[in-house]
């Protein structure tokens, strides 16, 4: 990639992220009501530290830090960096204020784009691109997370009124045919990707069909109609126990109001869609939903195998693979190398992507994954039998 | 009281609730780490809606709700008025925007003023009394609120500068020598009081002797240098638990570095000053400390049978009485009545008045309370021998 | 005392406890499913080691240990003879067996009778007595406690076909009147008491009448009936919390069969006798009753001063006095003093005494004292107007 | 089979049960401190309970039930059958007594030998199979529950003083290298075995070397110098919260004393044998393990690929594979298709069988499977490079 490339696609995407924030009033910058979901301004903060921490400072030897205390603050996870402040208390730190962000993205801009132009290593390079994919994980999860807080709120706030996000519908139906056989599967090419997605490997596969299109929420009211979530036999034991402590009874964000379901979305409070592509479910959902069914998830290997065959990319789509390493996965050295591997248990692979995803971000081969309870991504449903 | 000084007091009252947020930026306005610590803007929300809801809808018979979801945001805890949302997603509210408060706040001002010149009753003027007496409650709760959400930022936001408020010393020392006998407890006169003040009754007192300064900084760090936190025997049982499981070591937003002890204030971090009255310590701290002393607390009775001749009001000061009715208490009927009454089991009484409570909302008959465990207010300790 | 009179109430006191045990399986010993509720075994060694760690080790020189694991064992609360065996673990401990705990009560047994015999002083005579009146204690608390163990069972366990101990009624009715006045509160006499008797001083009462009767089913069935547990009003603030969290719709032990209220007994499950008293009710139902009655429950010191005017012993009886220190209540030295003064804090007092207290454990200056949520005792309701 | 042979097979796993309960007190048949540990008098009415409610109640038209009461309280997890006795409870269940639950056992046995030489349907042996398989594996479970049980207590109880069990050394070392390859998975022939190993399919492996031996105390106790524990880089996220949490610093049932590590085993308190075989990790041990020495897990399809040619049957063996379905896995309908499938998420595979296993309930296409924490059962870890 040529410097005046790089700098463009991370110019465009540090712009993103401040156009997403456009419709914020200063108080929605801070929220934090459950440990999970982040406020708009560590967000904001965080991925632009990624930049100052893994770059500035290794690769810029006139580079000033900012301010010290941000390293500390701004920090998520990578332990190797040093102390992190308390994730459940992110929503308390009032300072620093908004304004000091944005200088602290604007000096960070700065620096990044006069080191791109001077000196382009391929360690640089891969880096700054990896800060990009950084920053556009870091979108998606804003808009998520934004939706969450507001949802407890029982005005209903609106984002924004063109941004329901959950009215698509499928193009397609039927069953997609799969053969038996050998397949490969990871990443190959030039192109980025993540650690977790390395190793490409073949796997045996045997036959199998794929629903072209996702469920809908008309197929997901059925399940609830048939009294889904009182049934037993279609629940794993650790579901049925989600269902019973949590009293779940509806996807996330619905609500019903003498016989209708609505549901709340960034445009406000919907009625639900009937016709449109179900959101917001667990994998626990998913799972016993294909169980009534009599039919089941994918694996991600039978998802990725097929995926050049089917539309994909408005539902992050569960599989029942547990999210493990690659034959020869290697952890990277350092706090880069805490990126992935560290979440090797007790999660579940989506595949595909999101409405909320950015442009440019989504991959074939790309391998999200949640704890199976998750529900506030925009996830869904597609069927195998 | 004539109708110009009830306004007068009102205007006032309402004022300095404005004041105390004149040094907060926006996004100071809405954090709540802890569930019991309500943020700025909820506290200013808050006891406008008190006048609206128990005063303006009742007697003015024009009156037009600001916002009908208001009622049910700020509300606190009266039940019968209707659903609260929940008391620990109050930070979770980033709408109404802050505008929204203030205008809120003007709007019902003018109303109230228009109120009271137009029409003063006996029972207006009780009401509007209480909501002053209310406000100033809350306005002692903004500040020590807002102390302990920036307590958990590590970069020790200054609130003001000259807002210290725990450099106090003591005016007096020794002992001051009561003489057994009969003592009328309870408010009496015109005055204001709350509902559990009422019902000024007898008891009978053994002769006792107060101490006239309150305990030092120089006096507890005594006690934590003794291994006094370390040492079952002075602590109640359930106060030994709270040590272990809490590991507790010091007063609440101390921190000791290089061997010297630091306190965070609202002026920031600054050095414990030994010869200043000790602050921010739970009913458990006040109870061990006077048992490695040899000596105890007093009860409520002693402390107000003694409030004429001694000076108080730097620290709510922990009794070794349990908040408890007096004889023939009457809990008024409906909200109102849901005051005090109700929270009359467990919890200790504190007598006086602190640093940050509002100028006039101080009485000798005065009964705070809280659970033993909290240290968020301005408490302090008195002794008995 | 005479050292024969001793040994009688001695041995006595420790036959008793062997007697509670006769209808006991072994599997029956050693059950614990909630941590408050200790296992028969864990009771009779318990009481034996006391006589063995505070008496025989101390004044029998020639007195050999007779197994050193007993003293970690069955230590329950005195922290400063050493490490504890975690209380909720006791159930645990299948190991060492019933015959070994017999055999430890008969070695300890010949021990203190051949102490008595030899050398009786005023010290020992003293600590014998208390630890006499410490058995009786736990042989209550061995009845209370086996009969909450069998309560989880569906098969609802007969502990005895004549231990009913819930159907007594009444022996009289209407009201006791008291007129104000200054009246003297705490142990005299030469008498054993507990230290938390101790410190007999002067209370003012104003006048008060007390029910010369305690609350029957049948007047808490009107209640239940109207609507007691769901109304908000009637309860303090913690109450209702309670209430919500646990699912309170009843006095502990109630089961409601087609519209026919029964009651586990240590008899078996019986129906509610309407015309009984009431028992296995929390303070918080307590006070709930008597604010639905428009009534209110006694002070400790208004029931000490009418003590002898109306007949009591069935019942715990709760008090709206929180457990405190009288004044000058000293603690005392060591183990021992570790008895009673570190609860003083969050617990209500219970006076009178129970069906299941042991004959000449009662006194009308006993203050027994318990959080206000507990049910497992014999606890009952008086009112006062 | 014939009904010999059958017969035969059931009398000797019935006969197994009451063997291992040999060496026990009646104290230690019911004792339960944690809810996921059974006390041995559930086991052995639990798995009589399974003879009854799956074959005699169906098959047997004349059959009288032993008691009704035991359906409720003997049932695990089969929640088709009807409502279950809370898991957490069965420690206070001290009735039924003992020797009642050994008349069931007796009367259930004679009933089922008595239809055995009846009429003998591939149906009723199919059932029966599977009732032994059943009580086999709460043979192991009876096993290491009590070793549980008794773990908690100080005293260090002995079992049986043959019964050591982790003394076990490898008899083979070096690595066994495996081609890359599609290999078979999954049960195939007659024999028994359960639904989760049906679904025989082709996996696609590649080349990896698998150890011949297991990792003994000594190579563990080199990652516990080395300050593994201590090391945030060698552990899953999940694995390190764990770790801090529980503040685990060695194998379960390890004690540090002067610098020597013991272990409590079902002989006793035992000096840790440096040459044996490693036991009692959780998988985020092995996980972190096998980490730290650059090399990782097998997943259960390398293990099952090469289980011939290597020796095993001494330690349950973490796999870094899921528990997930096979391919075209089928859950069978009612009570008996609750048994596997439930549990396929958020567990992980092992392999093997361990030295508390029942002859004859080893295959090599066996899956256990296990929250990641648990460490009771002999589990051990087998490295692959």
């Amino acid at each position: 990639m040529t410097n005046h490339e790089l700098i463009h696609q991370f110019k465009k995407t540090r712009a993103h992220s401040v156009a997403l924030c456009a419709p914020l009033a200063p108080e929605d910058y801070n929220a934090q009501p459950v440990a999970f979901a982040s406020p708009p301004k560590w967000h904001l903060a965080h991925i632009t530290w990624f930049f100052e921490e893994m770059i500035l400072k290794k690769f810029d030897e006139n580079y000033v830090i900012f301010n010290k205390d941000f390293s500390y603050l701004f920090n998520s996870y990578y332990q190797t960096v040093g102390e992190r402040a308390t994730r459940s208390l992110r929503g308390a730190m009032t300072r620093p204020l908004i304004e000091e962000i944005y200088s602290y993205r604007s000096y960070v801009d700065k620096h990044i784009v006069a080191l791109l132009k001077s000196k382009l290593s391929l360690e640089i390079e891969t880096l700054v691109t990896l800060g990009i994919q950084h920053e556009q994980q870091h979108q998606e999860l804003l808009l998520t997370d934004l939706k969450h807080t507001f949802s407890f709120n029982p005005l209903h706030p609106v984002y924004h009124e063109n941004f329901n996000l959950v009215q698509d519908t499928n193009k397609a139906d039927g069953w997609l045919a799969m053969p038996e056989g050998i397949y490969e599967i990871g990443h190959q090419g030039d192109g980025f990707c993540f650690d977790n997605e390395l190793g490409r490997h073949k796997v045996f596969l045997h036959e199998y069909k794929l629903a072209k299109g996702l469920v809908t929420n008309r197929d997901f009211i059925a399940f609830i109609v048939a009294g889904g979530y009182q049934e037993f036999k279609y629940w794993l034991d650790e579901g049925w126990s989600w269902v019973q402590e949590e009293n779940i009874i509806a996807p996330l964000y619905w609500i019903q109001k003498e016989g209708t379901w609505f549901n709340y979305t960034l445009a406000g409070l919907k009625p639900v869609d009937l016709d449109a592509i179900l959101s917001h479910v667990s994998f626990y959902e998913a799972q016993a939903f294909a169980t009534f069914k009599n039919m089941r998830l994918p694996t991600e290997f039978e998802w990725e195998a097929a995926s050049e065959k089917f539309n994909w990319g408005k539902r992050w789509e569960w599989t029942y693979s547990a999210y493990l390493p690659y034959p020869n996965f290697k952890v990277a050295d350092g706090a880069v190398g805490e990126y992935n591997g560290k979440f090797m248990i007790n999660t579940m692979v989506l595949r595909g992507s999101s409405v909320a995803t950015s442009e440019g971000h989504e991959r074939n081969t790309y391998r999200n994954f949640f704890h199976p309870k998750y529900r506030w991504q925009y996830t869904g449903i597609r069927l195998v039998k």
